[in-house]
Formats: structure tokens, sequence, C-alpha cells
């Protein structure tokens, strides 16, 4: 628990960021001064200056905590990084590993040699080599694992096992156990044995002679309660229990619901294979939540703002592909009313509004719809009410803009039947919109894929070459 | 811990929301025989088939935990969900009124006495009336407040001064405090006269008879220590400490950075205040994430799915209205060059490749920016490397899809000076989208804006009226 005593708040941590910096930035004044000859490198090596800096840079980064070592590290340009990557003593490595972006990680690993490597992976807990284990060599991990106990290889073997998104990645080996026969003064002395407890640690699991979980022994009864009460009298008999092949999103489902801070997992036989905790789960959500943001933006994944301009482009490059296609069909779309906008260029003009607001409007149904369903509550039964209800709000939409933007059409050039022709396509395209923006997801799910990925791309691609077929359309056939 | 016997996994909830619905529907066709004078009012009020339906519901609900009543009730239409809210047994309604959405809420308390209302809320914590507060009527908000202790209405008036997105508004008062010079025996004495601990107490505060901080004991210490050391020798005497005034968003960030599972709340004297835990924070960063979600498609808040079409409109207008204003830009930016669109109807096919895929590119820059910048890593001085890295994207991405859209044009409209306009303005208006996608969310943080706020709105506008002017005035430079 001696990490307390380093937490500090977010904003102290950017002004460790600032200070790192500045020392940096002093460090690399005396490194120039060096390198444009003014000043002889022998004498460098020599000028307390220099060793000052690196010292007190040392220092800070002995007091601060992994987690704020390897914040400051995703903050520092690669060479920086690289540099105070070396300042941190070799026995921090794991640790840190463990908590910087995928992105960063890759690069630090790439700055050590087999042999740090073994070292930092082996200052860690097996469920923890195994969140490492992808990026590692693969001669790395034979040696770390030729290092571990035979219980250590087993777990490490089933850690590895799991699926990225299930329960069992989460999972970590920790879990305290007692036996259900005794006294809760027995539980107190044999905890007393221990020189510090698995951090979240608020049950302690009963299990039987063969490892089956009967039961928890919540901390808080463990402590209220009469030490001579017997654990089975006192134990919750049927806790909720997670299975390692369930997916993650259902522990967190049920951590966010039940406001838990540990929960048993076990195998088909009942046996307790290990525990889940909330900051795991705290992680998971965070990851999880931003790797949607990012490929609703068409982002693979977490960049490292610091990457090269080559791998940022090949992490961009298939969304702006697929929007290139999207994009050209609307295009031949438009290309095969050519003759009607020549005729009538005012078309060319007022297009890409009717495409624009259907576009938001279909993203706005979808967005809420594909949050519904991730929390469970759409039904297949409820779609035939959420249609009637967006093709409702999507009618009294076309109504209310559709309009304006007749009336605006009308204005700018003075037609009446352009103004309709505007008001009719503004509505249908709204409708089109609410239609597709409903069924997509459902559909998606249905044939049971992610309803969410994809579901902006495709509304968009729907609501621009129809919005500009349907206007372009009308128009040749009511206007020309 | 009753509840705890409760507990589902989120597929169990599911299926109960199903049987639920099963007999929701029996009910309705029992009804609905009546309704159409099948079968006489007064022989169905003794029918046992309804009554049964009525009980079996009941029985289900009371044996549910609230998180999951607040679901059933959330995924359930208007009316349904108002029979099903009139069967839940009294005393669970505030707990329950906590759990649902804040939109599902305004319809249960609507249906609600000021009678029933007040007896809900007074089963709850003052820090959980606190919540519920602003959508109470102020008459019953009056009478809870009589019914309180004075120390209550001082907690219950401070939980409610606080903004809604600080420190204050995550708190609760339930911290159980001990003094430093007793033994961990004296300490183990007193939490046994407790009937049970305040959920998520993985640590007592140490306080002087001030009330002010001194320390934290870890439960995890006090159950490994013998227990005739002293508090002061074995507590942890500085802790991480929140103020009430800090943003909820800093709470959020150490808790995770540090996995924590409570942190104590202090004033400027340092006297604890009250502590934060682990649950409030998880609540915090679904609900923030999701407002995020939300306000990226332009919703005001969470919908409940079955609102009326009315509510729909009126959270959805503001977004569309915005929108339009921009697509009008954008139109009038066509406008302006309807001359040479009506020379070469080319040009209208292709202009909206050219703005949409400005756009993406666009908001895949601003969406790494606004996530590093919410992460704290980009400061001002790392503007100058953030904006060469993504010129840098930019003009690659320029050089290949510019490329490929030039050939596309010479193709499709066998004009050479057509395609290398395309190629010239597709990188150009790359190249705005980057420099905007960097600019606006650091212009923003430095004028002291959330950057996250309404960004995609404006690259858009940017990229369309862009792409729009770049592509139509090169090409009546150079091509008419």
């Amino acid at each position: 628990m001696s990490d307390i005593e380093d937490l500090r708040q977010s904003e102290d941590v950017q002004q460790e960021l600032r200070e790192v910096q500045e020392l940096l930035a002093r460090h690399r004044v005396v490194e120039g001064l060096v390198h444009r000859q003014e000043m002889p490198r022998h004498e460098l090596v020599e000028t307390l200056l220099h060793k000052q800096h690196i010292a007190e840079l040392r220092a800070k980064l002995d007091r601060l905590h992994p987690a704020d070592i390897a914040f400051i590290l995703e903050a520092l340009p690669l060479d920086e990084r690289l540099f105070v990557w070396d300042l941190v003593k070799a026995d921090r490595d794991g640790e840190i590993l463990l908590e910087v972006s995928d992105a960063v990680r890759e690069t630090l690993i790439e700055a050590m040699d087999s042999h740090e490597l073994v070292a930092a992976t082996e200052q860690l807990d097996t469920d923890e080599i195994a969140d490492l284990a992808p990026d590692l060599p693969s001669e790395v991990m034979q040696d770390v694992f030729r290092a571990l106990s035979v219980e250590e290889r087993e777990q490490l073997r089933a850690a590895m096992s799991y699926d990225e998104d299930s329960v069992g990645a989460l999972m970590d080996f920790e879990a305290v156990t007692v036996r259900e026969d005794v006294t809760l003064e027995a539980v107190l002395r044999y905890l007393r044995r221990f020189d510090e407890l698995p951090d979240h640690t608020d049950q302690l699991f009963v299990v039987d002679r063969d490892e089956r979980l009967e039961g928890v022994l919540p901390l808080n009864l463990l402590l209220v309660t009469d030490p001579d009460e017997m654990v089975s009298n006192i134990m919750v008999a049927e806790p909720l229990t997670l299975e390692p092949d369930e997916k993650a999103q259902t522990a967190a489902q049920a951590f966010e619901r039940y406001d838990l801070v540990s929960a048993p997992v076990v195998d088909k036989d009942r046996k307790l294979v290990g525990r889940v905790t909330v900051n795991a789960v705290v992680d998971y959500i965070r990851e999880s939540t931003e790797t949607e943001q990012l490929s609703r933006a068409g982002l693979r994944e977490g960049e490292d703002i610091f990457a090269s301009v080559w791998d940022s482009v090949k992490n961009r490059w298939a969304w702006l592909a697929v929007n290139l296609v999207t994009a050209f069909v609307a295009s031949r779309v438009i290309g095969a009313f050519e003759g009607s906008i020549e005729k009538l260029v005012a078309l060319a003009a007022l297009m890409p509004i009717v495409a624009g607001i259907g576009g938001n409007s279909g993203n706005q149904t979808i967005t809420m719809i594909v949050r519904a369903m991730a929390l469970g509550q759409v039904q297949q039964e409820s779609a035939r009410v959420l249609l009637r209800k967006e093709i409702g709000v999507a009618m009294v939409n076309g109504l209310i803009w559709g309009s304006l933007l007749g009336f605006v059409a009308w204005w700018l050039y003075r037609s009446v039947p352009l103004g309709l022709v505007m008001t009719a396509a503004m509505s249908l395209n709204l409708m089109v919109a609410a239609m597709v923006g409903v069924a997509v997801p459902l559909l998606r799910q249905r044939l049971g894929y992610d309803p969410a990925i994809g579901s902006s791309v495709m509304i968009t691609a729907v609501t621009d070459s129809g919005g500009f077929f349907i206007f372009l359309g009308l128009a040749t056939l009511f206007l020309l």
C-alpha cells in the first residue's frame, strides 16, 4: 500500500509533466551546445549541470506512481519518451508497460532488449503477463514461461486462452478463500498471516475442499459480526457469479447495476477460477467506449498522438476508402441527372441541403436506437412502436424544416414549384432516414452483428444518395 | 446486504423483462375482452385469471433488485410502465426513482401524488435526495425537508448547492471515522457496534477532534495487522483527498488512475465533509460518455425511447437548426458558382466527393486530438508538432486519394484538366481539414471552452463550404 502516498490530483500530474518537459528542454540546450561544438563533448560529460538535470529527473520519476509515469510517457514525443524511459528504475518497467496505451507500449518495447523485457515481465502477476503477451517477442515469452511455477504456468495458459472481450480477460487470480466450517475469529487470525491483502478485496470466497464456491463473505459483514459466529451462518450463499467465457460486457453491466467491487469467477462445475474487480471493469468500460468513439470517426485504434505520418495514414485509410465508395455512388446518382441540372442549375446548389439534413436526422435516430439496444431495452417486438414514433418525428421535422427550406428556395429563386419540390424532397428524405435508422440496427442485431459498427456510414450513404435521387428525381418529374 | 441474493446476470434480467411483457400481454387480452364487452366488467374483477396475473407480476417485482426494476420500467411503453410502477411496493419507490434515467423518472413522478413522493423520498439518504430534488415539486421538497434532522438538513443543503459536475455531486456522507490514538483492537470493537458498514467501505477515515482528516486506515491493513498496534502507526498519513468544488472529472481520473474504491472529501480546512465511492464514479463516467455520444449526434439529452413524437422533436431540433444554417451557407457557396456549373455540369456531380472526404478526414483529426486533450496530453506547446504531423497525413492522403479520384474524374469525363483540378482540390481540402482539425480544439481550449462540444459540426461546416469553394473555384479558374 506504499503507493498510496504517491497519489496525485490530475492537475498535479500535469504540473509534473510540465516540469519533466522543462528539465528535458534544459537538457536539450546543453546537448545542443555540444552538438554545435560550442562546448567540447568530454567536458559535458563532467558538467555538473547536465548530471544535475538527469539526477533531478530520475528522482522525480522515482516519486511518481506508475500510472503517472505512463501518462507522462504518452504525452512526450518519441525521442524524449525513450530518454525518460531509460531513466525509469528497471523494477518498475513491468507495471508501467501495463499502464501505457497499446500504441505507446509498442514504442517502448521496441526500445528494450530481450533481457530487459524478461526482467520487466517477471515482476508481474500471471493475469498481467497475459495482457502484455501479445506485444512481446515469442522468445521473451518462452523465457518468462520457464521462470514460472507449475501453478502459474497453468494460470498464464488459461489467461492467454480467453477471448479479449471475455470475462476471462478481465479476471485475476488473487481471490482469498476460506472454509465455511470455521469461526470468524479463525478467519480473522488467518488474514493476519498475510503481509497484505490483494487490492480490491471486499469479500472472501467461501469454498469447499474441491475449491467449489459455496458463498462469499463480505469484509463488511466479517467486521460487524460477533467473531464466534460460523462463516456458514453469515456468508451470502448465492452470490452473483461470472464464468470466464461470458462476455466482458455482461460483467460490466452487473458491476454497474449492482455497484460491485469484486465478483467470483467459476467454471462449469462451480469451481472458483478467479475474480473480477471493479478497477478492471472501469478500464474495460473506458476502453470500449473509447474504441467505439474512435471507430465512429473511422480510426482503427487509439493513435499515439506522436505517431509517424505513415502509421497514422495506415490507421485511417480504411474508413476513408469506404467513404470514397459511398461518395462515388452519390456522385453517380447526381451524374444520372446531369441533364436536369444543366437546365435548372439551382438544383445543384439546393441538393446538398436535402442530403445533409437527412444524414443528421438519420444519425440522431440511429444513435438513440443503438444506445437503447446496447442497454438491452429494445426487443424485436418493440420495432413497430419505434418505427411509428420515428416516422412521426420525421414527418413533423419534414413539415417544419421542409417548409422553411421550401420558403428559402422560393425566396432565392422565385419559383413556387421549386419550393414545393424542396419541401417534398426534405420530408421524404427524412422519412427514409427514419426507416433506415430503425431498420439497420435491428437487422444487424437479428443477423448477429454488433448494431453500432458502421451504422453511421451506412445511414449517411443512404441519405446522401437517397437525398440526391429524391430531390433531383422530383425536380425532373415536376419542374422540367 | 440482503440485496445480494437478488443479483442477476444481464441475460437473466432480459428474461425477466420478457416474462413481465408476457404477463402484461395476457393481462391485456383479458382487459380487451372486457373492453369489447365479450366479458362483463364485474365478472372480470372476480376473475381468478386476472388476479393471478397481477399476483404473479407483483411477486416477480418483489424479488427483483431496484436496478433491475428500473431497467424493466425503461423498456416498457408508457401505459404498461405506469401499470407496473403501481404494482411495485411503495417502500422501494425511492431507490427505483434513483436508478431510472432522467426521462423515465419524469414520467414516473408525474404519475405520483405528493404524498407518495414524500414517502418515497424519505427512504433515501440525503445525498440521494439531492439527486432527485431537481425533479420533485417544491411542496414535496418542503415536506421532506421538515422531516429531516438538523444535521441531515445541513447535509441536504450542502449536497444541493454543489454544481452538477463537481465532486460534491458525487459525494455521500457515509464516511466511517476513527481516532488515531486508539488501538486496532478498539477499532474492531467499535466496528462491531454497527449493524452493517456503508457499502464500499474499503477504508476508515482517521480524524482529530475537529473532524480534520489525519489519514486513512484501509480495511486491508486493519485486517492483516496485529490488533495491539495503534491506528496512528499504520494509517496512511497523506492520502489523496478531493474537495467538493473540484470537477467531477478530476475525481474520475484519480479513481481510474489509482484504482480507488473510495476517497475522502475535505474542505479548505481539511475537515472531512464526506467521501466519493467508485460506484458513483462509474455512473459518472458512463453518464458523461453517454452525454458526449448523444451530443455528438445532436441529441440534447437521453431520450426515453418511448417518448412522444413531440418530446423527441424538441430534444432534436437545436442540432438540426444549426445544421440547416451550415448547409445553407454551403448551398450559397455553390450558388455563387452557378455560372460555372451551367457550363460544365460534371462539377455538380463531383463536388460532393471533395466535400465529403474532407469532412471525414477532418473528423478523424479532431476526434484524435480532442481525445488526447481530454486525457491532458496535449499542451499548447505540442500544437506545432501535431499540426506538422496532421498536414503530413493530409498530404499523403491527398496524393493517394486525390490521384485516384483525379483518375476517376478523367475516366468518367475524359478530361485531363478536370482530373487535375479534382486532385488539387482534394489535396487542398484535406489540408484545410487538417489545419482546422488541429486549430479549433486548441483554440477552444485556450479560450476556456470544452474542446469537444460542436467540434464535429464546425469541421464539417468548414470542409463542406471550403470543399465546394476550392473545387468550384479551381474549376472556374482553370477549366472555363
